[in-house]
């Protein structure tokens, strides 16, 4: 039982200052937690309750796939991070240190390296595989910008789980595992998911899903269409229009440049083409010009891990803009900065405003990389910029007068454009990264030597999977789910305590009843959060049974006098009227169903 | 239950190279944890469940004496350090670190900073009091020498609890709390600790004890006498003889210088004095000289934690070596080191090996700091050097010859010494540290600002204790009692599994008896380590099971068909026939007891 005057519980009836979405407001103001620093945070009693009951759940799911439990060490050595490249991708997202004599560590942000490592230590045989092995551990990440309580901190309780396989149809089987345990520990936890197909991003590999939250105060922006398709737009790909054949491309207008005057953006550009050359642009009768084919040049400073430059040029349809993190994801390990002024005068090939094909690609007179939308194929024609002020090359078609060294995903995703499986229209939804299934493949086995004798007797590479669930960010979006103007509404299955009883009044006959129900209740195996606070107006004690959030309330009050006790529903806001002689079968009947 | 078949779990025949002590070794054979780094591990499958049994049993305790659970990060921001002093004094061994913004951070140590400040954010006023909060959570220290596996590592588990009150009367209510807490606690877990009083170091504060468990591979010495006192050795104080009066002293001989051709050492001066002066010693009736009262000088450089170094010279009884630990202890949080012929190039007035107190104080000619040992008390009589060579003074006595800046507590405690309480002899006992209370009281509150009104409205510091178990050692401490040279024999309370049973031969018949008691005793409630390995000889299984160290063992194999199943104690080492329908029952009895 947790006694209200006893427990180290306030409640504060002002926002923090510094909180931006509602699971953080209430998270604090009900003393579930508190800040130590940027993205640093102290659980508190009721909120360590939250969080080990979430931990339960989630290391039941991965207890009944058979994962094994085990914990690794948060401080670990360079030397493997080092070997998987990872030491030097992760970036200034990774916590570095030095020990007494100047060894290099780092704080895990996650534990592939570890991991591996271990099952090398541990088998030597086919037949010790499949093996998947979890841990539920702090993990470490110096987010640039840590953002709304607990839904990006900089120390959170992350589950981390490996699997490891012979071949490829053992890795398929596992990550088919881990993706059904997901789905229970999610419907477990009360959290709408869907599941997204991902970028792998810095993890390598190949086969990625994330399972996303969809919520308004989510930084994921995922797609849906009604086919069933279902992507980050980080992992969206473009439907690409038919290409022409060589023959199409021949019968096509030769290029040839034009004075566009003033024309330095696209919607100028637009503009002037429309009234300068009427009727000649691509929209079938009208001849109108749009955004679309004014193929858009934009150029980044691109650093490598190594900390190498190079300069980029990415093209993309007029219409559109880049979606940064489209573009982050593109080109990872490495970042890109736009070009600035000073990049620009380190390269006159490249005029700002009017910058065109000519010239561009590794293998052209620039030497500069040069990356197209997926849009642009053969036989596609564009407009672009020839190259010096107020000209502009039209009927400039793609495999005839240009190439490039490939394609990039970077372009924003629109609502409603095609799905690429041929599913329909997408629809962008925010959402918020809740778990994250990646299949590894041979990367972090290969650079770390973690082979295996095969039937044959064969040294063969291990194929492995990686599946993680933020258990921090869940207990946040719980909150953030399941709250209203009041206070926190948990559900059952991760509530601090089972019932909130409330003594109000100065009658000590109500104290006595309500602990006695108390007691009995816990007798009963419930876990009790009993206001005893003997001085406190039973307004207040409403008012923190609401922000609190417990899910079932029993008020002990004036009312005793006349045989009754009330039951409230946090979640439904309903009020029951009980005999002190049945409360505790009525609690437990609700509790349990 | 747990299937040996499919567990991620490898035993070893050799001990690995780096093991020194027991624990170490067999908790690596028998793959309970694997080393990562020096002085960080990995917790695998069968340590995790021991390391999370005797973490409920710490849990439990403190839940019993009202303490509260809460988890601090372990990323901390400098500043609250900074304040307490601790980010300079506790040296190299706190992990430091920058984020991304180069703001200073710490791994912590411990938390007192944290949770002053937790409870100042909360609480206002007396009535709020007392606090008593606890954390599980892993500690970070940057060891200079980590050692013997998980006795002394640089990530480990510990329980932190802290207490918060308004008066010393209430300190010493909730330190009484803890330690009635640490002794059931330990209790619970088999290990057997003596109440030591402790230094209290680094931390601050007055009263200090520290359970110590007596074992030989213990880094700690302690003293217990019959009377019942026990210290660590670094908080033994020196019981003094008696200081002479004026008049007593004013009638000993004066002091005079003699040559002493050679004698740089103890053992000659004490020689060369009997040769010389025979007769003129201070043992009754024989006038002997003996070692003791050759005052030893000894020469340290002292490095404050602000980087500043003085010189100190150290004066002790010439049969006593400094115990490097009590020296530590007495000096800290400045680091003292022996001189070096450079230092001594840089104090001319200190001759190696015949430095005697002429001039030395900070208030002499030297200014150097000079401390004695608590024996050298006014009118006692020594013989010292005469600061040049081949010379020393005989009849030195203090108060009246010399005098020092102080006293220190650094001279060895020999075994017999008397106890400084008058309760007899002491022994001393080797024992490692597995827990430690403080009364820290004001130091932390004072240095963060913690006050709370008093009953007359008057703002007033929060005295505070600090109670540490380390969780981690207690695994490793379990182990190493509880071992011989077949393997680990754990404890019921902290086994990873109740029960271990193995299928022998390679009868099918022996594999579903072991299958059907295994899962029955599973369905008791017990957890079961089930050998199902098919082609392992029961040899191997054997071993395995002693390495493992399960305290009951159930084995099904040949004599089955004569319908017999074994039960083995593995701490008893007996063995019991018994029928394949009574086993479960036979075992449910065994277990519980």
């Amino acid at each position: 039982m947790i006694r209200m005057s006893s427990s180290f519980l306030r409640t504060l009836r002002e926002d923090p200052a510094d909180a931006e979405v509602a699971s953080h407001k209430l998270l604090v103001r009900a003393g579930y937690i508190r800040r130590s620093a940027a993205g640093v945070y102290t659980w508190l009693p009721l909120g360590l309750r939250v969080l080990r009951r979430v931990e339960q759940i989630v290391r039941e799911e991965q207890d009944a796939i058979g994962a094994e439990e085990v914990v690794f060490s948060a401080l670990q050595p360079r030397a493997p991070y080092e070997a998987t490249g990872r030491w030097t991708e992760y970036g200034p997202t990774l916590f570095r240190l030095q020990d007494r004599r100047e060894d290099d560590y780092l704080l895990a942000p996650t534990h592939e390296e570890m991991f591996t490592l271990a099952v090398k230590d541990l088998y030597t045989s086919y037949k010790d595989l499949p093996a998947m092995l979890y841990q539920v551990q702090n993990k470490f990440r110096d987010e640039a910008r840590p953002r709304a309580g607990l839904l990006r901190t900089r120390e959170f309780v992350m589950k981390d789980a490996y699997s490891f396989d012979i071949d490829d149809a053992g890795l398929d089987a596992s990550y088919e595992k881990q993706r059904a345990a997901y789905q229970r520990t999610f419907e477990r936890l009360g959290l709408p998911v869907v599941i997204c197909r991902a970028d792998a991003g810095a993890m390598g590999g190949s086969r990625s899903e994330e399972f996303l939250h969809p919520t308004p105060v989510g930084e994921d922006t995922f797609v849906v269409s009604d086919g069933g398709y279902a992507a980050n737009v980080e992992a969206v790909t473009t439907r690409a229009p038919a290409s022409l054949s060589a023959a199409e491309i021949a019968a096509l207008p030769g290029m040839h440049v034009e004075d566009t005057p003033g024309a330095s953006t696209i919607a100028a550009l637009t503009d002037y083409s429309n009234e300068a050359f009427p009727g000649q642009g691509p929209i079938a009768e009208s001849g109108e010009w749009t955004r679309y084919e004014m193929l858009k040049h934009l150029v980044y400073l691109l650093t490598h891990p190594d900390g190498s430059t190079e300069p980029l040029v990415i093209a993309i349809p007029g219409d559109r803009e880049v979606d940064e993190k489209r573009l982050e994801a593109a080109v990872a390990p490495a970042v890109a900065a736009p070009f600035t002024a000073e990049d620009f005068a380190r390269h006159p090939a490249l005029t700002k405003g009017f910058i065109g094909p000519e010239g561009l690609g590794l293998e052209n007179s620039t030497g500069i990389r040069y990356l197209v939308d997926p849009r642009v194929v053969p036989g596609s024609r564009w407009v672009a910029g020839a190259g010096e002020a107020d000209k502009h090359v039209y009927d400039l078609v793609y495999g005839r007068d240009f190439t490039a060294d490939g394609t990039i995903e970077a372009a924003a995703v629109h609502d409603g454009d095609p799905a690429p499986d041929g599913s329909g229209p997408m629809r962008l939804t925010r959402g918020m990264e809740m778990g994250h299934i990646f299949q590894l493949g041979r990367k972090y086995a290969e650079a770390l030597d973690l082979k295996v004798l095969d039937e044959n007797g064969k040294a063969t590479v291990v194929t492995m999977g990686s599946y993680g669930i933020g258990v921090t960010r869940a207990v946040a979006a719980i909150a953030e789910l399941g709250h209203d103007d009041k206070g926190l509404i948990w559900p059952r299955a991760v509530a601090p305590a089972d019932v909130h009883v409330l003594a109000t009044g100065k009658d000590a006959a109500a104290f006595a009843e309500a602990e006695r129900i108390s007691a009995e209740l816990e007798a009963q195996g419930l876990t009790v959060l009993y206001d005893d606070r003997p001085k406190v107006s039973p307004g207040v004690k409403f008012k923190d049974a609401e922000l609190l959030g417990m899910p079932t309330v029993v008020v002990v009050g004036r009312s005793l006098a006349e045989g009754i006790v009330e039951i409230r529903d946090r979640a439904e806001g309903t009020i029951e009227e009980v005999s002190p002689q049945t409360v505790v079968d009525d609690v437990l009947r609700a509790v349990r169903g």
